[in-house]
């Protein structure tokens, strides 16, 4: 099919480039621009379906927001947010087994979350959730010992299916999240919610993309993770109770088999009455000098 | 280098499209999310690259209003509209002759251009540029007879390399554009500006991008041209003086060779020290009920 058109046109665009051009940038951009080429010409992209898609781009930073990112959330609605986590994160050590699978981070993280004292409770304001007592360690996955001082980084909405920043009439600022650190024997404990499934918002590009592809916009209740210690890779993902109705369609693509965890009833804590015991490993850094993507998050 | 990672995440991604889906978004945004996850696989996108991309994505629509497009313009600057440009017009008649050829219609053309009478100046405003007799016939690809009433919409820059919507101080709405309508000879002749060479803002995502890739934001000088008649293909294009230095590095690839024209001294005429002689081919539609994607601008 490419035939019928210029089959020099992509590579002068690319060549284009002057002699400046940092290596990886040549190397990305020249990528990039040669799938969109090679897009445009499989699909054989109408000049009023380009244009359609260049008003689309620009309603994306037209909503978007220190509150809303909807680039963001359009990464993840395409898949690639995931890909890029599975890229960056995809991990066999030499034993054969793996640690903690990572899932993407989506829009909702905050690097002001308060550390807290171990047992605190994460939720500052008045919720309809059920509260959880979440527990466990945080092990290294070549020696299986525990790993003191790792930070335990949690974060999720509220009842509502809404985040601190993103319902300041009913939640205070860190509202749901909280950092930790494990004890000398790896071990954390602390009050959360049982997650509660949410909506993307229904209005906005994200909402348009989904509906154009017949997609529902429902997340999975979720709880967001982060570990880290210094010399392991740090860990970034989510766990989903597994009754959720939908692990199946996550509009983000962000569920994997291991992050499904069972939520089970809990006596004898007046604080809670449910109870979560989940353990992570961490991989350790074969070269602690080596630059991890990951860190410039923290 | 893709079996390094799930040989189905994408086919999941593009098959989690539901049933209801218009068969043509599925197939255009299909390849789109296919090419950008083969992207992201080919480069192995690092998750501060693709954070750097959903921020300046971000800002591609934050910069852009009314008066400024800017993902038309990145769109221009990676190719993709002159690529969208060649899929819509290339045409190759039977005889084997090629109508004139088109180009991008770029972010200024306005639908608000008035026509003017036959020999009419579209300068409005005071200018420091030259001006030409612009002239010439428009004829029927195959039978190389002039098409009486054929609309010829031009619109150019002034002498600051400024379109009258950037340049509210300097220019009245409407200076530098204006529709002509061919006589029965399928002549038209006006007077117009000898075209001035314009950079693309030395500011926001459009310029960054071109600095990343160490490119020249300036395009050659040119004047657009859209013209029309019931019955045959439409074609928007640009013209280009000869002598222009950036010929060979336009910034958004819409020179082609036919394109290129050449201003030659006029004397005799008080109004224009310059003459063009321009005269534009079309094609005739095949089948005058097809749908052309280009009619959809006018």
């Amino acid at each position: 099919m490419a035939e019928r058109f210029d089959p020099n046109f992509t590579k002068m665009v690319v060549e284009a480039m002057g002699p400046k051009t940092d290596p990886r940038t040549r190397e990305v951009l020249g990528s990039l621009m040669s799938h969109i080429h090679d897009f445009a010409r499989e699909v054989e992209l109408t000049i009023d379906e380009w244009m359609i898609g260049v008003n689309f781009m620009n309603t994306i930073g037209q909503i978007s927001t220190a509150q809303r990112n909807e680039a963001h959330r359009i990464s993840d609605v395409i898949g690639l947010e995931s890909l890029v986590d599975e890229i960056a994160h995809r991990h066999v050590s030499e034993s054969g087994e793996i640690p903690t699978s990572s899932s993407i981070l989506g829009p909702f993280w905050s690097p002001h979350a308060p550390f807290r004292n171990p047992g605190d409770s994460i939720m500052q304001d008045p919720h309809d959730g059920q509260v959880t007592l979440m527990h466990g360690r945080v092990l290294d996955l070549e020696t299986k010992k525990p790993i003191a001082g790792a930070v335990f980084d949690i974060w999720q909405a509220s009842s509502n299916g809404k985040y601190d920043f993103q319902d300041p009439e009913n939640q205070s600022p860190n509202n749901l999240r909280g950092k930790f650190r494990t004890n000398e024997n790896g071990e954390y404990h602390f009050y959360a919610l049982k997650p509660t499934a949410y909506s993307l918002p229904t209005e906005g590009p994200a909402f348009k993309l989904l509906s154009a592809m017949d997609r529902s916009p429902w997340r999975p209740a979720h709880i967001h993770l982060m570990v880290t210690h210094a010399g392991y890779k740090p860990v970034t993902t989510q766990i989903f109770p597994k009754e959720d109705p939908h692990l199946e369609d996550d509009s983000v693509f962000a569920v994997k088999d291991d992050l499904v965890v069972d939520f089970v009833p809990l006596e004898g804590d007046e604080k809670a009455t449910l109870e979560l015991e989940y353990n992570v490993t961490l991989a350790p850094v074969v070269n602690p000098n080596a630059e991890d993507a990951n860190v410039s998050r923290l």
